[in-house]
């Protein structure tokens, strides 16, 4: 059985949650909505576009928001419980993706380059020491001086969560605190959920499980891409999990017994970039994990979030439903990293320069409705 | 009743359709998709973006696609059928939104501008002169020698199809090889379709209704904004136009009896641009409409689409259907202009960006699958 220690108050105890208020002003969306429905269009025509637009000014605090110097923040951290056969990919892929990341040829990479989106890698708990990379020929990647790389790393991987917590209480308050404090940091109004953890799927579904009261079948999918053996296998694996952390209710608990230590650098992350009223665009099922437990400790973080898209993940879809995110795209994207977050930046942007560049009918000269 | 004189047999003495061959290409595909599975990614993680590049390899014949010098090209016509009331808005709107477009103001403008897709407009037969404006001190634009404004009017706007065909043969033979022929003019190898002209969502309805044998009741909504009043009195009027036409059976029959001009000019830009294998990037209902017209000319013409978005428009998602079209926005949009298809033109530049610049496992020495 889980050890009874873990409980919020203790943790924090540990670490300080950032205050996250409520941002809704009414009198700013009015205004927002009447320049929408003034501009040379049908009103409500643009859909979406015109709720995220909306969404985006409610966030920044502005009729004619600017979104600027978005990062993309990829969390890396290995799980112990990837020794129970619940991925189709080695652990190794963990870092190894890390230095894909960096060296430009990932998914994430290629993407945020093209939409002018910077990138950051951080080392949350990666079960290998990057620093060494220079004596070794195979791989030069990343140097120890790389900027991109945040070394945020608070263990080698978390413990294996069907056999104890995966975190201790201090280990999960350090990722909290590092994921608020590099956030800090960052330039710009926007950031970009990515993550990338060999496993992690697994700590999304049981988040997701013990948070929302849902089914553990229902929400565990096939991941990077398990057959249909692996698929049993892994959900008689998270099943012992949960029965294990059977008493185990409160959020940051929750977090540190089954969670990742990407996933808890991120929670700490949206917090923070909640509080500073960035832009924050989730990206599929683990970032979505990350920010419902946020969701949790600080339930106006919402406000800020906007979601890229719908993952072929099926917890994913469950998730967004009790987050009641409307996400952008439906594309059938099961790869995480941030690809959907830096494939759908360009759609943020146009939801600003339609708010702010187009006409309106006066100024235009076109005649309204008859 | 419709003139017996409408065929497409006597139609194609008047007009010459471009020839759009076959480029499926086995070997093609499988070096794509072969390029694709060795990613740094699970296979077919990245969903319809994997689709989408596939598409666009085939459609420009190359493993290693690259889309250059976008254009969009917005098709503008007045309706005759305008004068039943079947639109919210009245007729003017047609030419103050061609002058919106050229000064910047209107949506498909800014989205092209943010995106960087060149804006070109054609008069196909918008009902005023547009060579006058230099002496109209309120409409300053578009001056005479405005580059961007093709001038390729054929009528001052279609005749009533309640009473008569749309079209004279000799005008939608005209229409046809307008847009044809401003293809063969334009640079880079895609073209982004949008359209303006109010009343035009009544002829997308009649096109698809008889093309497709779908009831009218259900492909025809409220377009621009319609009351529920209104809607009913749509489809009463277009009831009667189909019976009116209702010999007519034939495609460019049917486009000259219910059609648009710009909805016929886009229809041979389309057939055009489909011979020379360019990226066809399909908007919304009024757009799709003239794709469906020119895949019933050239069946082929279908291998060169992308469809940027589902509309609002309820006649659209029976269209696509019809089409087997999987669009990649579903936003409710339901503007037009071409706004759509400039929303989801950076979509289609991550597709090559993903399948031109990502790194395989082998280059970045990542671990496969075990």
């Amino acid at each position: 059985m889980s050890s009874a220690q873990f409980s919020d108050s203790t943790l924090s105890t540990l670490w300080s949650c950032p205050q996250v208020a409520d941002i809704h002003d009414a009198a700013l969306a009015e205004r927002v909505q009447h320049k929408l429905d003034f501009k040379t269009k049908p009103q409500g025509s643009l859909g979406l576009l015109e709720q995220q637009a909306l969404r985006i000014a409610s966030i920044v605090g502005n009729e004619s928001p600017q979104l600027s110097a978005p990062q993309m923040v990829v969390f890396a951290a290995d799980h112990g419980l990837a020794a129970q056969g619940v991925s189709a990919y080695p652990v190794d892929v963990t870092w190894q993706m890390v230095e894909n990341f960096l060296s430009g040829g990932a998914a994430v990479s290629v993407l945020s380059r093209q939409n002018g989106v910077a990138l950051n890698v951080v080392d949350c708990g990666v079960a290998r020491d990057f620093e060494v990379r220079e004596q070794d020929p195979e791989h030069k990647l990343p140097k120890a001086d790389e900027p991109r790389l945040w070394r945020r790393k608070v263990a080698y991987g978390t413990a294996d969560c069907s056999k104890g917590p995966a975190m201790t209480e201090l280990q999960c308050a350090m990722a909290l605190r590092n994921g608020a404090e590099l956030v800090k940091k960052l330039p710009g109004n926007a950031l970009l959920l990515g993550e990338m953890g060999i496993a992690n799927t697994s700590s999304a579904s049981l988040l997701l499980a013990r948070l929302c009261g849902e089914s553990i079948e229902t929400v565990t999918g096939v991941g990077t891409g398990l057959s249909s053996e692996g698929l049993r296998r892994k959900i008689a694996v998270l099943k012992q999990v949960l029965d294990f952390h059977a008493g185990v209710q409160e959020p940051l608990a929750v977090l540190a017994a089954m969670g990742g230590l990407e996933i808890a650098t991120m929670t700490g992350a949206v917090l923070q970039a909640a509080a500073e009223r960035r832009v924050i665009v989730v990206d599929g099922f683990i970032t979505t994990a990350a920010v419902l437990v946020a969701s949790r400790l600080q339930l106006h973080v919402l406000q800020r979030c906007v979601y890229a898209h719908r993952s072929g993940e099926p917890g994913h879809t469950r998730m967004l439903a009790h987050l009641q995110a409307e996400p952008m795209l439906d594309w059938q994207l099961r790869l995480g990293e941030g690809s959907g977050a830096a494939l759908a930046w360009p759609l943020l942007l146009s939801a600003c320069t339609m708010l702010n560049e187009m006409a309106s009918f006066e100024s235009a000269g076109v005649s309204t409705k008859r």
